[in-house]
């Protein structure tokens, strides 16, 4: 068992599983090629069944060496399970007529970040990654804002230009679909504005306000990931620093000149007293 | 009185106005939809007019809850009125024929917002949103800055192209509009610049110094956000690592030690003197 | 003449002044409604013209109070002399037949800064101006930098695109403003990048590297601004603290301690030599 | 050979070449016009080959001065050598049919960027680039990271609408470039998302999913590059400030008056002891 393990960890067996998801993404990268797959679609096809079955087995293998529960404890090893059901499952769809699942085989060449991750350890980049991720859950009410902002606006376009402009604002989900173009952006006002304004004179004020209002949202995203990513990593540094220079500390070493200079007085009073 | 107020301020009675708010929100969705409002309009209005009884019992509680006048020292609580305000003269113009003000209930929803506030309270995100409140008004000379900077080229844009491009620059506002669409980068090429220099040659001129200037004031705006949220938040922790450190008495300590030392100082001499 | 100077100065003539300034910048928009002119187009260019005297007046007794070449050290009182120099020069122009000249006497606006500027005090806001305002030159080589990009991109695009794409392509200033679109990545892929692929099949390595490369100029740019503004900042608050908490003279502190301790020693040397 | 080094460094020979560079650049402008051409063309190319000949004579030089390995240490000479191979090349090339290999003698102007860079040495503006570019390898992981997202998403692309969109969506490479065309978000809606829902109901989960995953890796490389160049700048600063103020070695210093204090208590003691 515990050599299973070291097997299964080890820089050997890692090697070759990431050598194995590289052929297969190329493998699926040939097979969205018409004359390649006529003229070896057949072997392309047994490459990828036969690669999925090495990821099975590995999977398998982990399973085995750190016994079934220890397997899920690792968010990594959802992330691989996940993806070989999903392969499995559109691997049985190919027998069936949803062919379009068979795209979800795509998503085997994530496995790819797992062998990738161990690569990349430099140290100052993970410190902002990590400030990022905790900045996440703080800026999620934003995203409830964003939320509100957009069903209010789609229930307004819906509700004002819905019957003008069906294809742009003839249902909630199609208004904001719009809305999400227009905070990128995207043609807003050649576009979708000018048309809406040329039989809605004043829906200047519904674009306009929504650019405003969805790129101060946007930009008070940016600049709260950025102090905070920004404080963490100052942080950090303060913390380095103070330990090198000893600040941390210094109170500390003028209570130990004081304690010598309270002997000192205490001394020199029993002398006076002599 | 004071019961009424627990009542009122209590988890109960916000949890169930909070799903009165989202029930409200889902009707005016639904309301959307002409084939569930053929289906069940009149259900839907129905309960549209219960939930805004609802919010007007709501104010009336809280209203006598805090006596009239308390309830007004309450920013969120104006809110609500204004809001329940609006939703009241636009039921009002059902009836008459302003059917466009039916959309002001849409606003109800941002009722939410309220109750959402409770939820979110993680405290780096409140000093990042304190911070760029906070630096608004420092950015205000900036709005007047791009004011001056927008009449200045709309009115050169008017006198220029105006008889040309009725569309775009025919009036004041028109130009306005059109250079806050050149301000967002859209189309501002293809769709606005291209077409005016292929009658006046050197408009590029115009366009891109108006790109060039009104990019330059927005990243100024941008820049001085962040490093007034920065310099906030670092003032914070700052002080809190000034407290924890203590270093902050670093001065009144070595003060203590010098009076030590006088003290001593004083001890000998008598000594000596002796 | 010490009186003239008061005068001048004093909020009474600069509100004065200011309320000209508005004035003559709503003559100048109403001028370009057609309608606006044809019922009191002749009020409004006298007023026009009752506006510039006054500047002209203004700007006198400057000259007056301050001495000639007093006058000319405040860049503002510049500023103000090319504005007035040009409505003169453009007033000038309308009884010829340079009509277009006119336009120049919009930046009269451009004066209503001035007084604008003794409203707008933020500390905060004008360190961060002060930064950004000392980062320019430090950015101007990355201004370099770009005209060296552009000259290079824009002989490639001409040699190799101008003769099938003479619009966009014709010339290098043509090929340069082309260039700042696809900088500004307005339509630079729909727009420009594919019709030019459909001739010359791998046109999208010019505009690809063109985006990325000028991408991460300009990304260089704003980051720069921003470090050196927060850093300009962080500079400014730490003097502040280390006034405040007196680490700054931590030093002499404990020079001066030590000096009680030699003096200490001394004496008890004294002391035991007796 | 200290003489020619002398001299090949010197800022007369350095002024000259800097010279030559711009003349060649001008030239080479100059050559895209058909009327320039037409008039002067023959002398043009004479000063370009000349140019070019100087540039061979000054690399010459160097390489004697320097000896022909030490020359390779410098990086700036490698990307000398380099243009001027291709330079030579591409003329070569002008007798021969490929006309198009001219174009690379276009690079000789990024020559002159050497010389800019003697010019620019301002300091603040160094750190920073230092900054950025010590983050880069640091960022490598996002580009990989977007690779595989690319990789992913063009051949879900092409597997779902590749016979469709044959233009768009036909191969791996036209879908890369297509989802680099969608992350500038360079007409993506209208220009591509649309015309494919339009055939494709629930293709913008595969648009809207894209824009999202793509500009917040973006983000995440500009909050990356942003945050490191601010640690980095801030790093030297505070060493600046701890030299100047001192408080690196305030420890020392409360060592030095503790070894002080320990010295007059063995003076006391032995005093006592008397």
């Amino acid at each position: 068992m515990e050599k299973l393990k070291k097997f299964v960890d080890g820089k050997v067996f890692q090697g070759v599983i990431l050598g194995v998801i590289l052929l297969n993404a190329l493998v699926l990268g040939l097979q969205t090629s018409k004359s390649v797959n006529a003229a070896a679609g057949d072997i392309l096809s047994v490459i990828d069944t036969v690669c999925l079955c090495i990821f099975i087995v590995e999977m398998g293998l982990k399973m085995i060496a750190y016994k079934f529960f220890g397997y899920f404890k690792n968010g990594w090893n959802w992330f691989d399970f996940i993806i070989i059901l999903t392969s499995v499952l559109s691997g049985v769809a190919v027998f069936s007529s949803f062919r379009i699942l068979r795209v979800f085989r795509v998503f085997r060449s994530l496995k790819g970040l797992r062998g990738f991750k161990m690569v990349s350890s430099l140290k100052p980049m993970q410190v902002i990654i990590g400030a990022i991720g905790k900045s996440l859950p703080g800026i999620s009410w934003t995203a409830l804002l964003l939320i509100v902002i957009y069903y209010i606006y789609s229930i307004i376009g819906v509700t004002c230009f819905g019957e003008a402009f069906e294809d742009w604002f003839g249902t909630i989900p199609a208004a904001m679909y719009t809305l999400f173009q227009v905070m990128t952006l995207e043609s807003w006002s050649m576009g979708i504005s000018r048309p809406v304004m040329d039989v809605f004179g004043s829906a200047w004020i519904y674009f306009v306000s929504f650019v405003l209002i969805s790129s101060f949202v946007m930009m008070n995203v940016v600049v709260g990931i950025v102090v905070n990513a920004i404080s963490e990593v100052a942080e950090m540094n303060r913390k380095d620093e103070a330990e090198e220079v000893g600040t941390a500390n210094i109170k500390e070493e003028i209570d130990a000149v004081k304690d010598h200079l309270a002997k000192l007085e205490e001394l020199l009073d029993k002398q006076t007293a002599k």
